[in-house]
């Protein structure tokens, strides 16, 4: 049984390179070879016990990497082709992904609809921190990369671009919107350079940490608030002359994001929730004008599929953004505990950091 | 200066039949003689101080009368016209307004918004439970009513009917949906209304008095659960065999029903709100499914303008729909304290009172 | 090697049944009896070769059945089980499919799209005017028809519900709308249901055949308009008291249609065009209003898939509509040509013809 | 009686400067001095006869200026006020205005809509290339100029920028698009810059004229086609690599361009037109996939409005997009003739000419 490196959780506070069986395919799978990957922030809360899986699974979804074999029934790819695919995975055949919920995908659930059922790498099935991976419903998830661009170019349109442009997307931001963005860790710095790819024209970011404001101002933010020196709502009420913004994006996932991004909106106005939440949330009665302001929240959980993953490196091949500061970091897999050890205490300025086998 | 009599806020829990002199109007303004009006569960709020209004506002939002006198830049409406004005009025002007939220008027404010600005009768200026009313910027607001159609027919059209179907507009319901309407008074049986007008194919009700359940399956409900008897979440997820709504509509204003409408959503699907809430909000973190579900929650207050109010029309004009059900008990306006201790009590299963001067 | 019966187009002019092997499947297909299909005005213009298929193709399109076998990799469904399939099959993985144009499905095309790509049965693979036919795709495609539902309820949910029903969709037809439905042929009458049933309170038909306009008032026509009597384009702006449409759905697919469409909008309004084409279409200057009115034109081709074959189904079964009506005629498989000859000569008021093996 | 300078339409082929007297205002209107207006291809074909207006009508409908009067009904400005006015002014209360048709204004028509009725300056009233001119409805068509920007960074807000951004806008070109613009006059200028702000990651523009083919680049064009060397159809088809664009963006107003877009279009794709025809326009067969290929077109009038001159006043403020290349040339409005022979006959690479009294 041929064997490959894999990065697994064991128990709480322990992710560990191991050898495990490369995976099996179906006729509608294909085995990927990665090339490169990388550490999310959800993996952070995989390995320290927040959100539980199963011991022993394979963690990671962003895969880059070359087809190594196709199942019996694939069409449309060849072997020894440069993929990516989306961190979530869908069925194409669910009731979600035919009302465009893809998401959301259930195809085994009765009605075709399971809560965040596409998210399967690193979480119901083997992910891709690991020398090869398991694609499922290829057909579906599979993008071509474009020989002109690097992995490193595409490392970021599996998740952190889908989810990050996806709050602009979802909050509806059109030409001459103001927009604020709260938290610009890898995924708010993705929503920022989204809101400005949507022709948002005042772009106002909520970061304390220096160098990750340096970050929000390449991708477009117009201001950036550091919210340990001033109260970013009364700032976002001075910088829009008392107005408020359009939309207002979430991108960490606690009651104060939450909370702020519900007080700055202006009447009318769209709440763009990216962020992972881990406790109830508030909805204070007058932020909420007493459900009386025309308010929307909207969530959304990364979108995938190969027409999604061509959109997304379309972006970075027609020179619209450049994610290359977000990679931070270097790691062979071999190193990948050094990497988890780096990320999850968020040293050295680090944003992301790209994994190669 | 002639006199009119008008029902007045005096103090918490006295709304008092008294003289007022009849308003003056200005140029844009309208001066409509009422002939039927009605009382509004938010005119409750206010007769029991639990919403704030000056001492001496004439009380009332939903006006059916008579132009008796035109502003002198009023065109496209004589006097003797048979007219209803929506209860939100808009100044057509406001940045509001031109961005499509004409209830969140704020002609006056800085940049042109203000939280449930539209909301003008009987609550920043006098209202209709009088002989005569004042109407802001009458061409905007002011709609003629079909000779065919009587008072009683339209008397819903200014708030109820708007606000109600908003709620399945909104939700954006569309042919082939299952919806959930939360509580069935007159609100909660205009959203079910509205629901089957949209083509929902599944309605279920919540609402746990009898009179109110009977008229839901008139208005189109083909399920109503007494909430008493049964959780309604578990009982809408066993009619739905457990896949939730695509639409849950909230139509009272209360925790109970807010967190009911979120639970019983499948993923990717909206809660329209409508209810008029008095506490914060919790959202608890299972039902959100911790952010990840792409589920909407959209909030609205009743649209008013004089095509709004053409429109509604034309469903009661076009057979639609019969709200004469909602119309239970008749007062004079000699009788308004009466017929507000009958609807404040909801006594002799009151559901819409009508005034007639 | 197992035969079937299956109507085959042989040349212009003469579908015939004949004998043929019962499909192959392969593991992604299921293998249907047949209990219900019908003939529809496309599968007159082959016969008619007015469309060109190749000789040897079975025709049809619309099927309802049993699961007879499923092949290796299809799940969520059993053999025994009694489903229908959209007129227009879905890949699930295509761009088209990805991204909400499954009916543009181009699975093998370069870019995953092909105009009108969906429509495979009758058209590019072999259809269901047999005893059998091969559903490709199966678990994008079957769905399921709940037991208290009939063959023949569900008969039009395959084609002409779902494609009627577009028209009012793709036009975006809301609550309060004005619309005008030109034709009411099977489609056009689907057209007249969906108006209503989206909320339109006002429904003009144009229709000169009297049994039409009477199952057209049936459907919710307020009005019908006999073209042979009266200018139609006269006479809606009449009935409209010169304001126009907010939404004119044409459903025959002719110049005439299309140019009386387009003359009753209203300025923004939309004509929803539902006819299949024979010839270049002309827009007048005037009508189009030299490109200044704001005006849409919008196509549709027949949505198919299994939740909207779900959605649809629920329509019937919410008893929101009665469309048994429609099916005026009643053939064996066996008598297949004596139907095609009673309906591509529309003799005897028909309006659609059941035909069971 | 106090006079000033107009440029006035006298007969075919002769637009004058005249002495006329300056305009009373009424309660709603201001009365503005025209600091900066420019002239338009619309009034090019006023000059030519092509689109009639009565004689002694000013032309001109760009305005920028300083408040000298306000109505006495104006509220929200002060006299001395640096402003614009959209083109198109509303009324505010038409039935097209309330339901976000403005353009389509019609306050005195009976059903409140009026094919382009919003078109008022140099059309159904006085033009503002003049020393003065009244502007109507004030309140919802003036706004403020920040004072950082000067009249010639604004000067395009009013007609050419509102109406180019529109092409993208009503196209909804989204993050990924590929979008195709036909022409590259000052319309299809904006356009392309429209897509480019819209998030369009491939834009194609078709232009001969290189002076205009170098400014499309600057816009955010990533290939421009002369198509008098190339077939715009075959080229568009060739850089997509066969797939054909989302959006294709007509900005001529003749039949090979809107042919020509409707021909690049994938199926499910949009052509969003701009231009004012002067003939009927075809739509062949082949081009519209007999009516099967899920496309649209939509027709788009310039927007106003002062909520829509804020939103392009401040993507000029926010540094989105540099329109000054776009004005090519400037006279006094003493010598607008020479100006009116300039640009109608586009010498000396002329795009847009400042007029300043």
């Amino acid at each position: 049984m041929p064997m490959m490196k894999a990065a697994v959780f064991v128990e709480p506070h322990r992710i560990v390179l191991q050898d495990k069986p490369i995976p099996d395919i179906g006729p509608l799978d294909a085995l990927i070879r990665i090339t490169t990957t990388t550490i999310c922030g959800t993996d952070v809360h995989i390995l320290k016990g927040e959100y539980p899986v199963r011991k022993g699974l394979t963690i990671g979804h962003e895969p880059v990497g070359v087809i190594e074999k196709l199942g019996s029934e694939v069409k449309g790819f060849h072997e020894g082709q440069r993929v990516i695919s989306g961190a979530i995975s869908q069925s194409g055949h669910s009731a979600a992904c035919l009302c465009g919920h893809g998401s959301q995908d259930g195809p085994n659930a009765k009605y075709g609809f399971q809560a965040f059922g596409g998210w399967k790498f690193g979480n119901a099935i083997d992910g891709c921190q690991a020398e090869y991976v398991r694609v499922p419903d290829a057909m579906v998830n599979l993008a071509a990369v474009p020989d002109d661009l690097t992995d490193e170019q595409v490392l970021m349109c599996p998740d952190i671009m889908s989810t990050g442009f996806s709050g602009a997307e979802s909050g509806n931001v059109r030409i001459g919107d103001t927009v604020a963005v709260f938290a610009q860790g890898p995924i708010g710095l993705c929503a920022t350079a989204g809101a400005k790819l949507s022709g948002a024209t005042k772009i106002i970011a909520v970061e304390s940490v220096p160098a990750r404001a340096a970050v929000a101002r390449q991708m477009g933010a117009d201001h950036v608030i550091d919210f340990t020196k001033v109260d970013p709502v009364a700032e976002i009420m001075r910088l829009t002359d008392g107005r408020g913004v359009d939309v207002a994006i979430e991108a960490l996932g606690s009651q104060a994001t939450f909370e702020g991004a519900l007080r700055v909106l202006r009447p009318g106005g769209t709440l763009s929730s990216l962020g992972v939440y881990s406790t109830d949330l508030s909805i204070p009665l007058d932020a909420f004008a007493a459900g009386l302001a025309d308010l929307k929240i909207v969530t959304t959980l990364c979108p995938g599929g190969k027409e999604r993953m061509r959109r997304l490196m379309s972006v970075i091949a027609g020179g619209r953004i450049d994610l290359k500061p977000l990679v931070t970091h270097r790691f062979k897999l071999d190193d990948i505990e050094a990497a988890y050890d780096l990320f999850a205490n968020q040293r050295d300025g680090v944003l992301k950091v790209a994994i190669t086998p």
